[in-house]
């Protein structure tokens, strides 16, 4: 496993390999991997001839009274669990690379960047659209990976590749949970053992409203007034019933739907999701 | 030659060419071509296994008032042309398809953008770094082709590449002039005869400042009045002397720089600059 820390050495890797006829598939990452991760990893390893994840903790998407500074970095952990994995090449460029003194250069995805996290967290999503094209570049991907737990993160990446003509297939991978539910995440180190307890209110409420939608329940209002009812206990960030392609909210489950929620928690942020698909009717 | 009208298809071709160790060079294109634009294509052909010409009316850098529905279309002609120059495909998208009903997704290069003609057209640069961006997405060129005419243009996708990682060596080619020295541009086609006798006053405001910098002046004041004051009979929408990588105006000259100006004749509105680089006294 090669670990490249250069925009210029990474698309020379990648141009090589495209040109010996591999195909790439890339997992984006801000490393302190998980399960979740993991599983993304696997499915590129199996799907692709050359599997590369990206270990890039991006300044861009935090907001200065955010936690850059205390995001959990675990680079030689990770590698070896990539390597394990059976990962080619590990991209971990640093800041220094991907942002020159004078960088100047914005992708800003409308509409599905705006409301929920992009409601509380006004440039997060300009960092992450901004930082995936400039890991596309560099990596030369067919498929890139992403977790359903950033429901909202797949939906502006997705539009993003659409609208700029990039050809790259983006898969999005099921939410890994802890044995008792809680979505796993790199934030869920932050956790004292009080809000780690608190914090299952989150995928609860989500879960019996997902059986609420198999059985047919179709008004928003009331499914959305029960998961805020079911987390009563935390302090509510968002709770919202959103189309899954545009992030726009519903009234009324027609299509494929989102029910997102985020809390805040005295130790950590945390956000969780279904999304339900009245055609299968399945929760997933 | 082949002419492609849709991204994939065009994407499909581009990885043809570069799975077989072609290399491939871009000339984006809004059509009418002129002598300009075929000096480019000429150098495109020269430099690379393969050229590709692109021919799209980018609806998006033109505001609701200004001549989108006018803008010289000529198709054909142009088609005739490419391939007697050694084109090897022309890209023709639709607007459709190049810009669905709910397309999002802008890519904004602050800073080199501001001034000069971002300063008239406020979002003729967003329109513009879009558009190129998803040209460079579909066509996969080693090398892109530009006119110094476009000089913030240029500077502004130089910027893009450099900052969005993207590997694309930006190709910019010289001014190419009438015997008088009127620059090349469709829109000349706009021109009166006699709108056409007074735009001669751009080109010789440039040359009379260009030999001034030869000779050793350095003051923007004294020579930016100097433009001005040739440029009397026109309507003047800028007289800028700035930074030629940043567009960003400059009071004296210490490194490379760009003399640009724009006016709104009856007819048209022109744009015309000089480049000066003093390591080298040139003026192109």
């Amino acid at each position: 496993m090669i670990i490249i820390k250069s925009p210029l050495e990474m698309r020379r890797w990648a141009d090589q390999k495209r040109a010996t006829n591999n195909t790439i598939g890339l997992v984006p990452t801000m490393g302190a991997l998980h399960r979740g991760h993991m599983s993304l990893v696997e499915a590129a390893v199996r799907e692709n001839d050359m599997a590369v994840a990206s270990i890039f903790v991006n300044p861009t998407q935090f907001a200065p009274h955010e936690d850059f500074d205390h995001y959990p970095r675990t680079f030689e952990k990770d590698c070896e669990l990539l390597k394990e994995a059976g990962v080619a090449c590990v991209y971990a460029p640093t800041a220094g690379e991907m942002y020159s003194q004078d960088f100047s250069t914005w992708v800003d995805v409308e509409l599905v960047s705006e409301g929920l996290c992009g409601g509380s967290r006004p440039h997060f999503f300009r960092g992450v659209a901004t930082v995936v094209m400039k890991l596309f570049h560099a990596t030369k991907p067919q498929r890139a990976y992403f977790g359903q737990k950033d429901a909202q993160q797949c939906a502006v990446i997705r539009r993003m590749v659409r609208d700029m003509d990039m050809g790259i297939d983006i898969v999005e991978m099921p939410i890994v949970r802890e044995a008792d539910g809680l979505a796993m995440s790199s934030r869920n180190a932050y956790l004292t053992d009080d809000d780690r307890e608190r914090a299952l209110c989150l995928s609860r409420a989500l879960f019996a409203v997902g059986e609420r939608l198999r059985q047919g329940e179709r008004e928003a209002a009331v499914m959305l007034e029960s998961v805020r009812e079911a987390m009563r206990e935390v302090e509510i960030d968002y709770v919202v019933l959103a189309d899954a392609d545009t992030m726009q909210p519903v009234s009324r489950v027609e299509g494929r739907v989102v029910l997102a929620v985020a809390a805040l928690l005295p130790t950590a942020r945390l956000i969780d999701n279904i999304i339900y698909d009245p055609t299968e009717n399945t929760v997933s």
